[in-house]
């Protein structure tokens, strides 16, 4: 009986959305797939998916991973932590079976696969049993304040990454003590951003950016954006970078 | 007498070290280029040229930029500030003058162009006044957690990307105050990065990458590492992701 090599697991960032973001890493891993997995929501494959369209070869095994629960869900909640941790069990699951057959598998991941990616479940679950590799893919925020010709930090400024989620006197002490900042996870919490940013004596700089780098994607000041509500993909970027020779 | 159509200004992301991690957009805009300018110093072309190598046209004309004082000058000196600032003008008019001739001008920029890079100086001088593209590269971070597998932040986590500059008491609190962390510019301040991380509680998690993604790079433990003195390309993350289902 001859043993059976084990496939290649892979974790491969796409990007923001522009496939013309993806690297020339991504493109070379997606044509070594035999399976490429992608996590979506019912009704629809994601943007990731879309992303990587031409760099399919014809034959490959597309394994969409639909997710049991929205994201609407409160995350500390039990209800939420249950199924969800059993999703990525039995998708891990699903993924080692093709790896013991010795098919390559592609992990797709919008954005960086181990900066906020679904990818990293699947990560901790099988790259110690499995050859990996994590191919590194440009951020949604460097897609938007590149897209925006934004100049976040430069030399000594710290950057400050915040959900969005967080309390409001939290994002203020946090706006204040920082030279750059992302705030990402807007959506419902853009009037409690926006009053953060005030206090904090910063919101006149701010930028909000929607749909960055994707066809329909654009950026404004956020003083001047409406109240209603922020979609998904949007972030807020507020300027480091005040010492210029 | 013709209108001479002025040409494209863009900064080029070339990503960490690895040139595969180069973007196809990236790879566009340096075959459309006529000219391709690189910040280096004396006595070498740098790293962002050597990553393009494979993708410069022949007789695409090359524009080194050689910084007129070492980083070893502290920046805060007005000997280092003047001769910077003029530095930054003359390479900005030097860039013009193609320009106006209509020709394409690509600047590389090691990472991303607008995240802690030498483009930004050449950005604010001249992209208001020419059809400007920022081409988004992989950053240094995201190269070496990549290459590593080392799962960063997740959900909510809270992200501070700080320069090792900072004084050791403001580097602990900053650490006991974050979930995951980036410390950049390594160099002659690891010792102290390291008492502060002690002081956090968060040296054990630690890990050293040097030189990631590029040919000779390695990551080590940070506890693990020696007190040798670190070289410029080399940083330490911490990891965020305490709550994974």
């Amino acid at each position: 009986m001859n043993a059976i090599v084990k496939g290649r697991f892979s974790g491969v960032g796409t990007g923001p959305g522009d496939p013309e973001l993806l690297t020339l890493k991504a493109v070379r891993a997606l044509q070594e797939a035999d399976v490429v997995a992608f996590f979506c929501k019912k009704g629809g494959n994601g943007n990731a998916r879309a992303i990587v369209d031409a760099h399919l070869r014809p034959g490959t095994i597309e394994m969409p991973l639909v997710y049991p629960v929205t994201v609407e869900t409160h995350k500390d909640e039990a209800a939420y932590q249950g199924p969800i941790a059993d999703f990525f069990d039995r998708s891990a699951e699903a993924i080692a079976s093709y790896l013991d057959e010795g098919r390559n598998v592609a992990v797709l991941s919008e954005g960086d696969p181990l900066f906020y990616g679904s990818y990293m479940h699947m990560h901790v679950r099988l790259a110690h049993l499995y050859p990996t590799e994590v191919v590194a893919g440009i951020t949604a925020m460097s897609g938007c304040w590149s897209m925006t010709g934004f100049p976040l930090v430069q030399g000594d400024d710290i950057l400050s990454i915040l959900p969005g989620t967080l309390p409001e006197d939290t994002l203020t002490r946090r706006l204040e003590d920082t030279e750059g900042a992302v705030i990402m996870k807007v959506g419902r919490n853009l009037p409690k951003i926006r009053r953060a940013l005030q206090a904090a004596g910063k919101l006149s700089e701010a930028l909000y950016v929607e749909r960055g780098t994707m066809l329909n994607g654009h950026a404004q000041r956020l003083e001047e954006r409406d109240e209603s509500p922020a979609p998904y993909f949007s972030l807020v970027l507020v300027p480091g970078w005040k010492t210029r020779p």
